[in-house]
């Protein structure tokens, strides 16, 4: 395992629409792609990864996505990459690039297949996700990512059979989906991603994700803001604290498994990002610990489950029929994949008007 | 019960974007809205029924959505009105308007909020839902319906709280709901509405809705095509085929119950819609009934279904594990209002491409 030096990050500006206004989009891109061996290499014992494409090229493609590399964290079964707007994991045959701001994720894909084949003889996409919610302010938005329509065209021309869905109340906070699975898709592996996208968070708890807060930097921050109480035992850090203000963190509690937390503390359009595939413990409990930290006003709940993911089902079938202490549910919807079942569900405090 | 001297229907011709091609827009849009008595109007034993409109009224009404009566049918509980574009119901407290074609099924809601207060002393709504599946040529529909953003606004302008969704894959066959319930909404009446919306009928099962097939008219055509053998036993029926093809029928099975069933038979634009809140027998075994008279390429099914509804629920659970027979199924979700369940699905049939 390797922890690359820490740089300090400075959080990309926008152009700004209003110059007197000062504006983050932190809701965030997020694109998963899971790749397969062929058949003929496995029977050979040969064993493909994701994680032999050389660095250079790895911030080659994230360049043409508008972000960078801060932090490096490589374990046995997964490289962590912080990232200038957010977060990259690559495992032996996923991977998963998160950004936020005006980056442009989907820009990656081609090269991003191109380097699977020539450095991992890795040629079959078995399934593909898209995601993010409606963002705070899309005409800030560079073209491709300005629409969902314009991003599932985009996605169209790389992937054949892929289905979009827009999740939740179209008039209000809603979620777009684009998901494909291929025949190839292994049905048999344990995985559930659990999102929660947050945002009406008390000023009071947004003030701790800044450098005046924080002057030991991002590991004073991760103990302060309670974020590191969060995480299952043992989970492994990468964080980082933005001048002025601004948070991100890696964490790997094991295995192939992530946590990913962003926090754009801004009041005016602030926003936290948790997400996880950990297998430690209940998803339930820990989204109880998630809001206990952020007290989001207002926030967006996906999960993912296929019927192997131990313990995701039961929570899926928990959260349709009730809601969270504290919280009254807007909206909640179940849409079933053909590896995955998918759980909607907005949510808004109650004592909030 | 009063059953109206059949008219002959001559479909509405839509002005054509192309004079050499025939086109007609079979998907309806379906409007239902719920009144409540005021609490003190129930206190002096004073029932009101929205049954006390008059006649002239509602023909008025038609008339701003671009429709007319064709037929009437009245029985205790509940009034069914063959249009010269689909069908309109009736009862107590409940008014359903459903219609094809260019149709505004939604500019009346102004004239008919007027209406409910001035004739039946009803000024509380507790429920509308306003559905619909994609056009086919959304091109071709009037200002208001011409996008499901303009339609939510129209809404908006009259009711309060109202949560618009799309369910289905975006790319393909996907249907609209906006949807709104009050406070006052009753809870423990048992309610649930079955539609199916298909399309890809094989053509031999669509040549019987044409004045040349059945020159003995609509209760040839009803009965040759199959449709009487799908309805409840003792099911009332008015039924009409329309000039040159074509075919309207609304059943009453019992109390306010209704069945109502659409056929657009010209094979290019073919489309037919079933929908029933009926509660003699299983919904399951009738979604097959009807599967079996059209054996539609592709079709939608929803089903409203709150906790009181006799084995709704239960289709729903069978629906969200299972295909039909013969059918593939594209997309299943679920969505929990505030007082039902909604379940989508989106089916192909298996011998399709």
């Amino acid at each position: 395992m390797v922890d690359c030096p820490q740089q300090n990050g400075h959080r990309q500006q926008l152009p700004l629409f209003n110059a007197s206004e000062h504006f983050f989009e932190g809701a965030e891109k997020l694109f998963e792609i899971w790749f397969d061996n062929d058949q003929q290499k496995r029977e050979n014992g040969h064993k493909s990864t994701l994680r032999t494409i050389p660095e250079n090229e790895l911030r080659q493609l994230l360049n043409m996505a508008g972000c960078h590399i801060l932090q490096v964290l490589r374990t046995a079964e997964i490289d962590a990459y912080l990232l200038s707007e957010s977060s990259m994991f690559i495992s032996d045959r996923r991977l998963i690039l998160k950004t936020c701001g005006q980056t442009r994720p989907l820009l990656v894909i081609g090269k991003l297949l191109e380097l699977a084949r020539k450095h991992c003889q890795m040629d079959t996409v078995t399934n593909v996700y898209y995601s993010r919610k409606n963002f705070f302010r899309p005409q800030l938005q560079p073209q491709l990512h300005a629409t969902f329509d314009e991003e599932v065209d985009y996605l169209d021309g790389f992937f054949q059979g892929g289905s979009a869905f827009c999740m939740g109340p179209l008039k209000h906070d809603r979620w777009y989906l684009y998901t494909l699975t291929t025949p190839r898709a292994p049905l048999n592996c344990s995985d559930h991603t659990l999102e929660l996208q947050m945002t009406g968070i008390p000023v009071e708890l947004l003030s701790v994700y800044s450098k005046s807060a924080c002057p030991g930097g991002a590991a004073e921050c991760t103990r302060r803001s309670g974020i590191l109480s969060l995480l299952p035992r043992g989970t492994i850090v990468q964080d980082e604290l933005f001048e002025p203000v601004g948070y991100s963190m890696n964490g790997v509690p094991a295995g192939d498994e992530y946590v990913t937390i962003h926090v754009t503390p801004e009041p005016e359009f602030c926003y936290a990002s948790f997400e996880t595939n950990h297998r430690r413990g209940c998803l339930y409990e820990q989204t109880l610990r998630v809001l206990d930290c952020f007290r989001p006003g207002r926030f967006i709940l996906t999960l993912f489950a296929n019927e192997h993911s131990n313990g995701a089902i039961e929570v899926q079938q928990r959260l349709w029929a009730e809601d969270f202490p504290g919280y009254r549910r807007l909206s909640v919807q179940m849409l079933r994949l053909q590896s995955d079942t998918l759980l909607f569900a907005l949510y808004d405090r109650k004592d909030e008007k």
